[in-house]
């Protein structure tokens, strides 16, 4: 049994203007992912808003996902649930149509003591025949500590942990831990700013949300770690920092939704209730998130180089400093298949990347005083 | 237009093995506690483990509290949800059921900011035809602080809130907040341990599960108030709180479900998965629940005294020191009705009540000491 | 032993210029406090910065206010610390100097275990011979529960517990819980907000930093308590509410600095580095405390009836709705002393003070109460 | 101007019997940590305990520390405080002594505002001339976000941060807002079980108190970090994680300071009281330190190869599978000096080592049966 691991993207939902399930868009999503060579695509997902979705719904999205994909990526469904019964009935519906894992949170709303979060991930487990991620999202759910991961390991279907915590600490615990029980426990990290981080000390992948809005990056990180590029992986990670922090400023998820919509899905009217002064900050988000995703595209992934596969192998460990001189030199030289024939242009590109902040920041600017004034 | 004040339930929800609604003993609770007099009834309630059940079975729940009540009392479901559209969908069924109001929470799982919260219960206030308890339980759902609440209260069907914090600066606030804004908006409490310092202040009733296990003492609490008979409310309110602290000290709400067993409504399974340990600390707590409810029903309302209406009224403001010889002694002078046919048995009873401490203690520890023995 | 009780003011600490114990200014807020029939002085408190005074300074601050006390009013000065050496240190100075009790929370800074607090707590008391409040501030300090309030209710010298929590349940438990330890154990209310709730269920009173800066009240709720005037006391407890969230409005405790600065006390530049455009903040704030606490005691206790001593009793339990026309009329002809000759110079003041955010205000306020008429 | 970087020791204080400052252990402690070849040293710290000690005291502590090193390695001490006069008073005195440059964290005890917080380190930036590393310590003091890092940055004197958040996000967003403020604007980590990851997205070396426990692994882990031996990094790296759960299985810093007397300085008793019943767990867990460390240090740095510095560079860049075969393999083949006359035996003790785990554990359990045994 090969248990899923890399760039897993953790799947939004595109919904309709009635709240409903967008079908057309979803299969547009997981194609999209597809020609993007992601891992695998985890849906029914938080950032997903699966809380917003009753069973039923969350069994269409399942099937949409597994009838687009064709077996040509993992799917690895979410079963997070408030008690056990819901968690294995979906359990058994994602086995059922062929997905490779789910992914299961520890039960949310109560706060429940260790004991009862452990309890409910182990009757889940013993229940189903398939294999499982736990999930510790303490942000939304009952936390999901290294201790309880360590026992649970012991169960033949707990196949890794998401850890979604943010804490380094936790992450590399859970590698010491798990390891012991488990040779191939997977360890994937849930947040999208420490993927590079946690791979090197052993983690196995990712699964987020990032992955499946620049999923370049996300892929590109993993393929770069494989290829023991740790440079580009180190220069894919930092340079999407800003986005993610533009990403998390406006009330979860719905900053990572308008990311998505830059890429060309359409998610819908949001599921919250915002009010007018909100919906024009979101429309100011979006605008300066299509100017800093197509930046980055344009920056590490041009035309010419995006359908490049990294290739390079940089046998010199040797990590940048990062944001030097030495680093924005090194850039162009090194990065990416290197045979490419558009390099010119992208050098050129590069060269002039000193003053792209200016220019970025000037187009915002003006798109913000001409929205402004539309308004009044 | 009546808005329901005084001592309402939070029902906890009766299960069946399968672990769906056990209609029968739906209807038995709701027969009980219409008998004993309270002021109204919240089915589909987080205590009452709402987060369990689908849509379907939340409507089920509502139908059946509905036709067994026979318009008897007044019922007020929970429609708390994590989007807006589910919460309208649920208050539009309790609407057209002939639901007097209902309750609505923050949305929940995700962290909204406090623009987000408000605009969510908002939406739904504005989308129903209804009137509307907003409910703050900070450990379950986003908090509505009393800012919002004191916002919100300019819509016509706001007619109300819950807070459950626990918090009695919340409580105070909002009793000031909300009174400029719309002098009868009804301040109910969700914490059993204050109903009695929040009605002192001018909150109109509770909301709390503990109304729903020992109806006797909380609409006793409310009756007493309205009597003006302080001193058997304080009493009343002071003597179930270690019942309160046995209930708290078990994994939430399951505690609170064994105490209703108590009282001959059967709860069907645990929702959770406790290990086998743990069911045996709740049988043991179970055991200990059954006798301080005997002796806490035994002492303030025996038989005899069990249909009696409070009645009394103390016009002297003297409040007893807790616990002191004075309460002691004043109770059987100045309690309940008064012209009770089986004072002197009562009165006997209460004579020994010194002893009865000691009694109980024994009785746990040869209970446990049984269990112990047998699981061994 | 008589421990102190009723209205105790958590002294805050004036400062000089050069950040040092302003003794005249300490020697002015002690004698104003005492005229103001305070019922003790809490002084090396939390709100009064003590921790940013060394141990030499902690003590010179109870020298002055012993000194200029001269046995006229009870002195119970702070002694929390990281560790208990220090205590310790302080408690038998404060034994020396004649102080009636101690305060001593949790320790800080580290995250004990309750196991730790205790212990903390356990080692000071039976080191000192001097009774003992605890107090619990979970907002600062490691929390003190009432489990643990409990068992330490065992020592002699621990005498009572202030709560500053705001949580009304600790406080309800604490009053049943330690009454059975020890019936004459003093709860005592740090939070200003609930001063009558907790009288109300068994409190002997409150320690708070508005009972120094508006003494009138936070002593006119214990008097009117005492005198079972639950009318006057409900209604000065209502009053004071949005001084105290204009108060909280600016990082604690330089709201209520400011406050008393207006009262008179000069209290020196902020221990925190504010920028230009947070003074100019607080700037705004002291001049609408300035308006608030004027229009307050104007109201409540103007100048004739400022000496007056509560006498009033009123033998109906009868409270009012708060903010309903009853109140409204009832003020002028129930409260106080009644007999006031200056009653038309009052209103005269009034309508000549000349600040435009007066004027304002005034305004907003008439226009307001026009349409709440008009509602009505 | 040099700034310290690489493994920086947040040096624990010994105290004497009477709880203050042990003098002569300190200085063995200073000396202990130079020729283990630390980077520097910092006293005065929250592991230190700075809490417990006056400001004479922590100022003595510097004098004995500087005295001890003579200049052999830096003294960077911790100026916190609750407010910006004490920070300012003991900087002052931290450069007039020669100290390279000091840590400081955002004000604790009162919840402060970011903007306080940013204020407070802004004007003890602004007032003295040392160079200062800000300090996130968000379980003990106000947080210090990596906005307020980024913006205090541009301060000359501002050269670096330590972050002890264990959130690895922090981490990353610091590496990359920073480097945009000032290029060489130091990174490091106060959390030890993360300094590798951390060193390998940029970060500058670590302030633990680990390093002065156990320097041969923080040392050996910056040393193989700079000569690209990351696979010996990470296997130190990975080796202490569980002596790190098992110090911070007791109420911190206690564990940590146990494991150090096992390294033979003598810390004095505990500053906390603690009851006979945990003294008793204590002196258990000061038994399993002693075994995990003698373990550790047999293991990666036995008698011979304890002065070997780390010399090897290792050209692949070819992380293991932790805890795989491969690694156990690998790890006498590459590790260490290499050159290094008594290898045989090294190895010998490696090939033996699958089995070191069972005998630690067999004599744990021996001495723990034995334990029980005299205390019954």
């Amino acid at each position: 049994m090969r248990i899923p691991e890399g760039a897993i993207v953790v799947m939004l939902t595109p919904f309709d203007n009635k709240g409903k399930i967008n079908e057309s868009q979803v299969r547009k999503l997981v194609s999209f992912l597809i020609e993007k060579n992601v891992d695998g695509i985890f849906p029914v997902s938080s950032s997903g808003e699966y809380v917003h979705m009753d069973m039923a719904e969350r069994k269409f999205l399942i099937d949409i996902v597994i009838d687009e994909a064709r077996s040509r990526v993992d799917i690895i469904p979410g079963t997070g649930a408030t008690c056990y019964h819901q968690s294995i009935e979906l359990a058994n519906y994602a086995k059922d149509k062929g997905c490779s894992a789910i992914v299961l949170h520890g039960p949310y709303f109560f706060k429940n003591t260790d004991e009862v979060v452990e309890g409910h991930i182990r009757k889940v487990a013993e229940s189903v025949d398939i294999p499982i991620f736990v999930y510790n999202i303490p942000f939304f759910a009952n936390e999901v500590t290294p201790q309880i991961v360590e026992r649970l390991a012991y169960l033949s279907n707990i196949v890794g942990i998401k850890d979604s915590s943010g804490n380094m600490v936790n992450v590399m615990n859970l590698l010491e831990m798990t390891k012991k029980v488990k040779p191939d426990f997977k360890v994937l990290v849930g947040v999208e700013e420490i993927m590079l981080p946690a791979l090197l000390m052993g983690a196995r992948g990712c699964m987020t949300a990032t992955a499946g809005i620049l999923p370049e990056f996300m892929v590109g990180i993993w393929n770069a770690y494989l290829n023991g590029n740790i440079n580009l992986a180190y220069n894919l990670q930092f340079a999407i920092l800003p986005l993610i922090r533009k990403m998390k400023s406006f009330n979860f998820p719905q900053g990572f939704k308008e990311a998505l919509s830059v890429r060309g899905i359409e998610m819908g009217p949001p599921k919250m209730n915002y009010s007018r002064e909100a919906l024009l900050k979101l429309a100011d988000l979006r605008e300066r998130l299509r100017l800093e995703i197509a930046g980055l595209l344009e920056r590490y992934f041009s035309q010419a180089l995006i359908n490049c596969r990294v290739q390079e192998k940089d046998s010199k460990f040797n990590y940048p400093q990062f944001g030097s001189k030495l680093l924005e030199k090194k850039y162009p030289d090194c990065t990416l298949c290197g045979n490419c024939a558009s390099r010119d242009s992208v050098n050129k590109e590069m060269s002039s990347s000193g003053a792209q902040k200016e220019i970025i920041e000037r187009i915002v600017e003006n798109t913000l005083r001409r929205i402004i004034d539309e308004i009044r």
